[in-house]
């Protein structure tokens, strides 16, 4: 038995299918955002980056940056404990009642990620429900798969956004079994909504259970940042909303909000919450400072929303193939893994443009592209550069333009990743 | 179908069997560890912190701070992506090197948390490799079990710290045949140590994979605070060391570290690795900078030794059922979950002394016990302050004080928990 040959031959077959992923080694300069250092070989340059989940810019706000400076002097680096040994430190007793308030929920409870909210969440409300039946998105994130498959229980995949699919897998289990819908606001590969009325309607109809992950809508829609459900009027209809303190909120961590009696059983049940270290006072000071600012200001979600239409108007205009999207993500069509991580490459070395190629199994096999996420601070002239740089870069490897007969994306083309996701994240 | 009531009913459980958790609200001081202010009712007090995992003090280390405030400054409060889309800022890469070099292998990959990395890389690991049999200490910690647990590969537990039983299952299994050991250095309820040479001929012997979870003793043990494999010589034997951040180096996240492949693997096939926002500079740089001055500094581990000894000698001086414990952790036997329960609250309200109850299922029923912490900033004086507290607690409360010839804990008395974990963390 010779263990090392296992994970040598596990390597090679991410290179042998391109899909080996290299990381960017990145400074973010605060005060300058989206620019940053990226290192590479010995050499260091500065950049722009145009892919990054810091939607609104928040991670560089004064406030932030000064409440994480305040706290961290006042209270330390870290939060010592679990929360149940010595960990609850009262700026997450404060964060709480500040995401409860967000989403008009009885109750909140943080954990060190949106990834492990997700998974100790959907785990254990499913399994304190005898013989639930999980009804879940076929494009839900890999966090979502896993709080699904830990659970144990009894799972049925409806077609992306396919409200007559899930209806009849509804109707299929009748009223009477316990049922729990989770499903996403924001798609963040292609940046569609979900029918989140269609599919309150249905959970009414057959007495099902609801959970949203708003993670890459908090922040950024709604009178207050609190999601696609805010702004659809829809919060109360939904039994639980997940959300993320790492992307528009620009910190670190995640979150659930919902009824009291669910959030305490979760608090009180699942493992991935228990049994880990508590997010450090800092963070948890800087994302309520965050969550607070964006309750308040209208600015950075009007210019985030006003510099995407600007950024997929001017990159269509030029003819490049953007993809329809109904929210501030801007995926661009490479369709073919090889030439997308060329053209990042490219862009990255020729142009000090930083775009993450999504390749297979974060997207489906023939829709690889690049994932554009314009916020407040890229300026018309940085689109306008980037605009130049991708016709270059696109004329130089020799990729299909949008033809206008045909769309540059088909979504139905989506299909489950069945293998260990290796790409993306 | 009502939904609601099957949460309260698990709430309502636990308050029936007194394991309902309430979490204290605590806001450490830094510079006057362990002191914190305590928010109860509207009321807030200055209490003393006697359990918890910032074992060090490192938390309010002068330079850890500045380091985490000056990195937040120059870069912001969060890492704006995962690892892979934006998110692998340098401080990371800097604090990879640091963890490689601490354990003396090939590379590191760090994690949100201890939980997650050892969920992420033990699952990945034994799904790697083909008909994985994992043989798993039976108080292995809850990440370790969730990792075992979401690897989908056949498990068999050994008698705690048993080698015999170890090795009658390796011998069972067949040299051919691939397994992963998965153990703790030091297991933090009871503050034993793991045979860890033996396990290690065991492994060689048989042709096994190890995995050690160091979690309690990273920073701590051996001459750089590498841990118990480092102050017994036996890193290079053992394939990987997981650790945290949280604990001594008083930070947030965690680790794995060893052979390059392994950790490539693990960086390219673990969903809680990639599909979730990397941790931000600021923390990734005050763990860099706490891990390095504990690889310089001896005086920590020195002073926490000595507090420890001295704590367990007053207290068993007076007469407190201390138990047997070879490491800083200082369990004082309680027995019964209600008085351990009362004592804590006596603890905390009549004498500001701030020390969980831990019951059953995070340890056995009739063990429950108070878990005592000494840092180097427990003081002597403070020590004495909390023997006469616990004197008085014991007497009012009617508590077995320790006798002659029973031991206060029967070590053999440890059982697995077969339910969801509600208590502990
Ligand atoms: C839909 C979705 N849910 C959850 C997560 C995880 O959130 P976090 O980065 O806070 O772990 C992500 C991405 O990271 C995501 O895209
Ligand atoms: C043995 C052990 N491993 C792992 C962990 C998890 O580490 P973290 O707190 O960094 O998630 C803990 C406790 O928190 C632990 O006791």
């Amino acid at each position: 038995m010779n263990y090392q040959r296992f994970f040598e031959e596990a390597i090679d077959q991410l290179h042998a299918e391109r899909r080996y992923r290299i990381f960017a080694d990145l400074e973010r300069i605060a005060g300058e955002f989206p620019r940053a250092i990226w290192r590479n070989n010995g050499d260091a340059k500065e950049i722009t980056v145009w892919c990054s989940n810091d939607y609104l810019g928040m991670g560089q706000h004064p406030d932030v940056i000064a409440a994480f400076q305040h706290t961290a002097g006042r209270m330390g680096s870290g939060a010592g404990g679990t929360r149940n040994i010595s960990g609850t430190n009262h700026p997450l007793v404060e964060l709480e009642f500040e995401l409860a308030d967000l989403h008009r929920k009885d109750s909140a409870l943080v954990f060190t990620s949106g990834f492990v909210s997700n998974e100790a969440a959907i785990s254990t409300i499913a399994r304190l429900l005898p013989n639930c039946l999980i009804l879940s998105d076929e494009l839900n994130h890999s966090s979502m798969i896993e709080g699904v498959r830990r659970s144990g229980a009894e799972k049925k995949v409806f077609r992306h956004n396919d409200v007559a699919h899930l209806e009849s897998l509804l109707q299929a289990a009748g009223r009477e079994r316990a049922k729990l819908i989770v499903f996403e606001s924001v798609y963040s590969m292609d940046g569609d909504i979900a029918p989140i009325a269609a599919i309150a309607d249905l959970a009414e109809k057959y007495n099902a259970m609801t959970y949203i992950d708003e993670v890459h809508a908090v922040g950024m829609y709604g009178e207050r940042g609190g999601g696609i459900t805010e702004r659809e009027g829809l919060a109360h209809r939904i039994d639980v909303i997940e959300g993320t303190l790492a992307k528009a909120f620009g910190t670190l961590g995640g979150y659930i909000t919902g009824p009291q009696a669910v959030v305490d059983a979760v608090r009180s049940y699942a493992p991935g919450f228990i049994f880990t270290t508590a997010l450090p006072p800092a963070i948890a000071a800087a994302a309520a400072t965050s969550i607070r600012h964006l309750k308040n200001s209208q600015s950075e979600r009007d210019a985030q929303q006003r510099q995407a239409a600007q950024t997929k108007r001017i990159l269509a205009g030029a003819g490049l193939p953007v993809m329809p999207s109904e929210t501030h993500i801007v995926p661009i069509l490479v369709g073919d893994p090889e030439l997308c991580k060329m053209a990042s490459d490219r862009l990255l070395g020729k142009h000090g443009i930083y775009i993450q190629p999504i390749n297979y199994p974060t997207v489906p096999r023939g829709t690889e592209r690049l994932r554009v996420t314009p916020t407040p601070f890229h300026s018309d002239e940085l689109i306008n550069v980037l605009k130049a740089a991708l016709a270059e870069t696109w004329d130089a490897l020799g990729i299909p333009y949008a033809s206008s007969d045909k769309p540059a994306v088909a979504k139905s083309d989506r299909v489950i990743p069945l293998v260990v996701p290796a790409a993306g994240g």
